[in-house]
């Protein structure tokens, strides 16, 4: 195999194999140190790990000038692979190193501690700090392993629109989409999608387990750490299975995707785990060993309430009650001081879910599960869907929604429609699950959120 | 093993194990025949190849119920695995079918042929019809070739944002995102994205090689049927690389995928060469077994116009002249007539191509190159980039392209940027290609085009 990226130095099973190997790679200059007779640059491809190269004054004939290279200069290294013992495993012995692109001395990312901040204003260079590098590589294996979950178990995967004509339901404020010269292109008012999960569950009574992965979009004017305009959601819908079986299935997914990121990407993690949360690699594995509890929304908030008594638990909301909807600082008792697990919270009241859930046993609650996850909050929203037309349009009326441009959904329950499940995972909430990241906006390349538009 | 699937019958290694097998299953009837006391019910469950099920009246406890059930209904099957020598495989010899939910007898999918445009008003149920699921499952399994390949070669995925502050540089008229109330969300005017390129380009600058995959718009008042407002594109980008490379990348990627769904959706593309183009699999098969052709812009002018005057060729657009856009028809002439295979045409004349691509040392021309394939026209188009600032500030200025918007992406250039060439695949042309559909409206599940906005 010919070596042409540090992956594929990386990947070469036999280490010892490579022992004074010469090899030709073009990479960039991370970091450029010398004393004197001898030099050394930290060099990354992007393909992989920082390599050093050691470069010295009577072997490369042009010492003073790679003396000069500052940071992310792009340079073509030759030299002979040198093992070593610690953890760095090799290093380059130069014997040539050729200019191929210079880098101007204002690069903004110098060795040193930036803000998160500050590293947004620059998000077009900021995968080339070792974080953003690390947190944008577990990003996307953990979109493969999403994939390859899927796939494995034979969903089909379909697109579902980022176009509507239906604006939500109550999910959230939309975006309105208009030509140049404010027209309708499409005949009348069109929405960004706050969902795929309708035009999924059609496709689920077409092919049995289907998911989508794909941008959705919020217009609310908000400015937590956990919500961002544009994201990308994760929607699995499963026909003739129940709320038991897509709460397994979610766990499954959320399991399989930790263990994929524990086995493809450990070095990216303890970048994560040294810069966000030392115990990150820990909390991940915890998450494997265990199956995820599951609480009735009912007892959650008993417990809740038990706490604040008998505990003296301080919440800033106060008021516990069945029919309320729970806080983030609930929740986040819940799963991180109750059980510091992913928790799943099931049958919350019909009155705070939305339309197409199904009511259970008691027409009180319906058979909705959110997964909480420590550090976080909800990663996962789902629910079996309810089945009875007439049991929708009454949902409808109690929450004011006209069930006019919702007709199509409502009626993929004539035809042979026994069951539905399905769930949404926020894959950047996923993220932040992976990487320790505590902020939404520096799990996504391009983060979009109020004010902010910039590239 | 316990079956639960079609795709689990399908998927048994040792067929003959399966012979008298007692199974359950749930799944959807297609169609329902019966003779006095034996019926027949083509079933499928949406993971694999429809079935059928005989029922006999001396065996069944409600064969009258059962021979009133419409298509769509869902059911369980219970019953035995009757292997079979012709191409069906398998049967069911039933020994008992419960009723899990009706279907209204005005299911519009009746068993007899609709128009496109019939099914296309109808999209949530399309996928219904043997031709829209063997279609999506195609689709299904591209996608996930495409992320496999990528994968594979270590491409890092970047998701891109669909929200940008630039209008796209002439790549065509662009959606305007607002909120409901007619505002800036994000403090100016906002577009959907038109292509991911300018965002993968920079995350190239950090990872080598880089592609997104996502959701792309143009709001175009185009009927074409090759034209949509909203579709998926896949746009890798490679530093350190040229021209050359990338298109060597553009091919093997399209061929990994024809070969995929070679091997993985025989029965698919079965469906598909019956209802669209009988000689599907023929061409499909060919496009592996050579070199995609590729021609100059300048040769393929010169050629197009030896064979108008020669061979009495006629086109509709007559003036051939080195600088023009090529027409649809000239496209087609020259991989359909001139080649029969995807070809390449290169080396376009700036004035007609982006103000991003690489100036060759004609002066005249970019590093251009388009893939036409045949039935279809352009499905990817790319360039090597330019690498040199003032040059791309003077073809902005050409263009009359205002660069301040595109600061940040022009400023790349200056850490170390060697080389790049990337290209965009129009995912539903590729679609339209490995499935022989004609029209790209039937190749995405919930089409957008002007005036549809349905769903």
């Amino acid at each position: 195999m010919k070596i042409e990226t540090f992956k594929d130095l990386e990947s070469t099973y036999e280490k010892t194999a490579l022992e004074n190997e010469l090899i030709t790679i073009q990479c960039w200059v991370r970091n450029n140190r010398s004393s004197g007779k001898i030099g050394f640059l930290n060099v990354t491809d992007g393909t992989a790990r920082n390599i050093q190269v050691v470069y010295k004054k009577d072997i490369i004939n042009n010492f003073n000038e790679v003396n000069r290279f500052t940071v992310w200069t792009a340079i073509e290294v030759t030299g002979n692979i040198i093992l070593k013992e610690n953890e760095d495993k090799y290093e380059i012995n130069a014997t040539n190193i050729k200019l191929l692109a210079t880098s101007d001395s204002d690069f903004p990312l110098q060795n040193k501690e930036h803000s998160f901040e500050f590293l947004r204003d620059i998000s077009q260079l900021r995968p080339k700090s070792n974080l953003f590098n690390a947190v944008m590589r577990i990003r996307s294996e953990a979109s493969f392993a999403v994939h390859a979950f899927y796939h494995h178990f034979n969903f089909i995967y379909l697109n579902s629109p980022e176009i509507t004509e239906n604006d939500g339901e109550g999910a959230g404020e939309n975006f309105v989409v208009k030509t140049k010269d404010n027209k309708n292109f499409f005949g009348e008012e069109a929405y960004l999608t706050v969902t795929g999960q309708l035009h999924a569950e059609a496709y689920a009574q077409a092919f049995k387990n289907v998911y989508t992965f794909g941008p959705t979009f919020r217009a609310e004017n908000s400015h937590t750490n956990r919500h961002i305009a544009e994201f990308w959601m994760i929607e699995p819908e499963m026909a003739f299975n129940d709320q038991r079986y897509g709460m397994g299935v979610a766990e499954a997914q959320l399991k399989f995707v930790i263990k994929w990121i524990l086995d493809h990407c450990q070095y990216e993690l303890k970048i994560c785990a040294k810069k966000n949360d030392e115990n990150l690699i820990n909390k991940l594995k915890k998450y494997l060993t265990k199956s995820f509890p599951i609480i009735d929304y009912k007892d959650a908030v008993d417990l809740l309430k038990k706490h604040q008594e008998e505990k003296q638990v301080i919440f800033e909301n106060k008021d516990l009650y069945f029919g309320m909807d729970l806080a983030s600082e609930h929740e986040k008792y819940i799963c991180e001081k109750v059980y510091d697990m992913p928790t799943f919270i099931i049958n919350y009241p019909k009155e705070i879910k939305a339309f197409y859930m199904k009511l259970n046993n008691d027409d009180k609650t319906v058979a909705a599960f959110d997964c909480l996850v420590p550090g976080i909050g909800e990663v996962v929203g789902g629910s079996e869907r309810e089945a009875n037309i007439e049991k929708i349009l009454i949902r409808c009326k109690e929450l004011k929604i006209n069930p006019e441009k919702l007709q199509w959904y409502i009626d993929l329950r004539k035809y042979g429609y026994y069951k539905s499940v399905g769930f949404g995972i926020g894959f950047e909430r996923m993220i932040m699950m992976l990487t320790g990241i505590e902020n939404i906006r520096d799990v996504i390349p391009f983060p979009r959120f109020p004010g902010s538009i910039k590239f």
